[in-house]
């Protein structure tokens, strides 16, 4: 328990798969009191107060409309749906019930992101000029990788777009503002798959053989890179792939301005740099800051700097954040407001990519 | 649960604090049963197998003794004692009790540190020629940073040298082998230190003023530099300091072998990096090499690499050894004859300061 | 000299400059024989065989032209000339008269450079699929920064774009294969410049006030982004700018294929970051390669790696192609239908920015 | 011609190798006027002011001696002689003589290094704690390495220590101070070596076959570790070896001090890292200062940073002060004291390993 006291302490009720064996593992393995495997079972229980939505995106949107519709408070995995127009209808029960909602996007509680928030946010690097922000994975690159929802356009809506560009999507729109207008190149590098007794270990490694030698097509982008504008006037430069050899899940950006520089890599997750023209002549070069007690959330995890951040850790972050909107005393990390602007800018992307032309980002509302 | 099915769970029984409202709020935030605040009522209750010895050095044989003696088995804190003496007294007790004893070298746990081990058991690096080992912090610099229990001679037994060299050492014990003898310099910096209403914050921060005036004299060291000669041939540089600007918390090794070289620093915790001759000619270079899926524990933490691993993390794997230790199916990470092999040699390196010559390890038994 | 023998041996005989103040102290400095201050008198001369064309760029054309009229070898500065249309005559020029032609991207004769070339071309990193490589620089962000020939249009052609993104565009056509078409955002983002007595000194710097109070319109990019496809399928992100904090002069790519990654950095010029799918499984990563004696043109140069490299080293790789292409004995770096090429691809960026379309490449011939 | 105008113009007149064939080339490849194969005659002549002795290490007294006695400036490599007792002689005959004495230790020059010193004399680093140096290769790994000059105690003096281990001790002294006393441990990992056709590459290869079978006692240290303290009060840790698989030509030191850390590797030559609590607090991290026209010897070089550095370059910055010093308008940037001084803190390492006891240095005079 990092942050104590804490607004709510969350409680482990119900845990759902449509394995019972899974479920009932996952109850026992994480604590929890009680187990379900159909998913409308659970949002309708009276010991549920938040439901927390980790299905493929195709179920999304319905898990989350009926648990809203029930009163329960939702925290949605990313991207929010599998396109705009779900997430529009997501966004629109949860402010006519009034509940509190929130989406992944986990990396805007990354100690160095939230650095990096309030240093462009107190001008310490002037206006922005550009950002680069990248998502990088290498695990779908053998053919023999076989198929999963997450290479199944009607089970995840895009490929690497959705699934990690929209991360760095989000974190773009975190720290610089909204976009204007994108235009991308996609690309399906691998058009079929394996449906496969084969089972797909970490980095791209696939024990076995395939022995059923049936395919499937795969309707997912393996790589996208986009250019965009913002509102504000900056550009930005996009890439989101699953087929960058040597980058396991590497989250990066790099943000120029008027009066200096920001560069972050989840390769070194509790460090940012910082290039700042306020410092003397000679005496300027980008600083590699590390987070401790001193920066976001650092009271809470660190004694010392240069101690670690698992997943765990980050996940306890968006948590607290999470029950802290729930006691009325916070806001969440990132809502569905978020979660659906996203999707307008994946959608753009997608369009952009079909048309080759720029496309504009719906103002949304 | 990272580790699933463990061998054995644990159950958080007993917490104690002299405090008795750090004790109430210790079990309430971190969901023990109950609270005690004299450690010798934690030691004899029937609801507890495992003592955790979490208290300044200088408790940690009266402790651990006691445990042991009800039949407990000990995890400690390190450095196990204040000196090898005592260190020798508990391994003593731990071997005539035959409890699970464990020291809390939790570094040899980390991903990157047991692939190092591997590589070398393997053969990877040859012959080890050289190993600088440093261990630095930069906390305790500013003359304002008040007494502690750390930095009082009584209570810690050494300063820099037992509490964080000895991770260093302990390392290097690991990977490379048992220590011949010891030459030192050892310093003390700041002499004397305010007793002091000052509150310590993170990094060396002090907030407030001294107002008391009053000073204590300062009994341990802040730096430690040392040469080693291994039994195996191999010559080793170690620094542990709490004098060193920018290393907040910094734990980093060097090794270079007859056949490659490792390199690893807690400031990338999750990277290894390992120069091999056996790579063709020309592509030879030091590669960086990424904790995954494939590597030592990597199962439990990371569906992809690059995904962090924080301070709570690696005591999972820690807890996990134990709990495999306890029910019979596995060895801890490092065990009470470790604690005492560490302080023997610490003691050594005391002496060697304090004479200016070199001292020989004793062998201990 | 480094190369020794050389195939030629280069003879300083005439320095140009139009000062005759600068044109003698050149001459003294770098020990020409002679000086002239008409560039027309020079390109007659018979005491020259090779004429080496370092002029603004409005100047390429005529220069390198009426030295091939003239019978003379010319190896002019990047880019080659204002647009293509001008860079063809002038490679129209080269092929009729057989002189030994060659244009100033000098960046593939870095030895990390060839050694990427030859690893992609023994198939190290299997079927490129992405590229992306940036220029940049942080020079101009000042508005105070005067008007120079590098940010007036008539004389430079383009700004960032030509004369630094170039070299990325080069690199890339050097190591990825021809561009197909490209879409680009580009920007002005300082519209106009104090004409001025204040002398611009290194990294942006600016002595002295501005006491005119003119100022001239900059009708150059500062920054341009842009997407790419090549010819065999490859995508390409590319950003040149003079507009990056912290980013002093940093030619920079990452290659990533089918089967392993390249990552290079001028920040780093003698190392080149090799990921291979053809290490063993769990020892793969990225693999820092630095250059010496076995790299490419490593014996002329260092009897151990990381000695370093100047920009004169790089230089005089270059010279060395040149003597050896004017002795018939080999090849020069990069020859004006380089240079050709690299213009057709710069005006298609800047077509497309003005159109907002993606822009074809035209073939050339 | 970096340094315009210098305060005195080299002329290369006379080249002296003993082997004719190679003294011809040399003057060929170098430009030198003539050349002689006795150094006898070299030192005598009237057409030469300036001796550049780059003889193995065991000629460097008898050729600077000469030298000096024919009123002849002189340039010697390091280490300056084979023992401090030498040394003394040349420093006595310098003084005597009233020439300019320089000796190579042209890592002094290194404009990051230039910096460092700024920085620590102008307090931006407070008092200096610990200095931490080393200099690492790995070409003598291979046993079958053969006998050299380097390797041979009689031409060479001592090993690693001397040849490299001497620019560690000499940038110490540059940067910290006087030392007070050393201890040593010091290894000659291969004890015998090839007496050989055999012919030696870069980076430890060695080409064919040894069919001789014969072999000689290696006489030299290969890695010495030593400890070292400073007459201020700070202490030292020092590695010099030539078995670092993977440090191809390494020269790197970490300062810690009470205000401050600067930590440099010639991995990154042009670079210094700078930790100042004088940055704001949460501010505060190591800064990567990257060397351009605004530090030592910037402007001679570089219109931007991040334009590389090679061995030439900085060799251009010795000879720049060299010739300075010469025409009574500077410096050399270390004179044979600093070799003189190097010596003995050498002779004192030696001893110690020998004895295995701290000695002092002597405080010459």
């Amino acid at each position: 328990m990092y942050f104590w006291k804490p607004s709510a302490m969350p409680v482990l009720s119900v845990i759902c798969d449509s394995s019972e064996d899974r479920a009932r593992t996952g109850r026992d393995r994480y604590g929890y009191k009680d187990y379900v495997f159909d998913w409308k079972d659970l949002v309708k229980r009276d010991d549920v107060d938040l439901v927390d939505v980790g299905t493929p995106n195709f179920l999304h949107k319905d898990v989350s409309i009926a648990a809203m519709r029930n009163g329960k408070h939702v925290y949605c995995e990313k991207p929010l749906a599998l396109n705009a127009k779900e997430a529009k209808e997501m966004l629109d029960e949860a402010r006519k019930r009034r509940v509190v909602h929130a989406v992944g996007y986990n990396n805007r509680c990354l100690p160095a992101v939230v650095m990096a928030k309030n240093l462009i946010e107190e001008g310490h690097i002037g206006e922005v000029i550009n950002c680069r922000a990248e998502y990088l994975q290498d695990w779908a690159i053998s053919p023999l990788v076989p198929m999963e929802w997450r290479l199944d356009k009607k089970a995840a809506g895009s490929g690497a777009l959705g699934d990690i560009g929209s991360h760095a999507i989000d974190l773009a729109r975190f720290l610089v503002g909204e976009f204007e207008e994108v235009l991308a190149v996609s690309r399906t590098l691998v058009k079929e798959r394996p449906i496969s007794e084969l089972s797909m270990l970490g980095g791209g490694k696939v024990s076995g053989k395939d022995v059923s030698g049936r395919r499937e097509k795969v309707g997912v982008d393996d790589s996208v890179e986009f250019l965009a504008r913002f509102e504000d006037g900056a550009a930005g430069l996009f890439h989101a792939s699953r087929f960058s050899h040597g980058r396991k899940n590497t989250l990066a950006f790099e943000i120029y301005g008027s009066k200096g520089s920001l560069v972050f890599s989840s390769e070194s997750m509790c460090e940012l740099r910082f290039y700042s023209t306020g410092d003397a002549e000679g005496l300027q070069g980008f600083k590699t800051i590390k987070m401790g007690r001193q920066h976001p959330y650092g009271e809470a995890f660190w004694p010392l700097a240069d101690s670690g951040m698992g997943y765990a850790d980050l996940k306890s972050i968006e948590i607290s954040a999470l029950m802290d909107a729930i006691s009325g005393k916070g806001k969440v990390s990132a809502d569905f407001e978020d979660g659906y602007r996203a999707m307008l800018i994946c959608d753009a992307v997608i369009e952009s990519a079909d048309t080759k032309e720029w496309v504009a980002i719906q103002k949304g509302d």
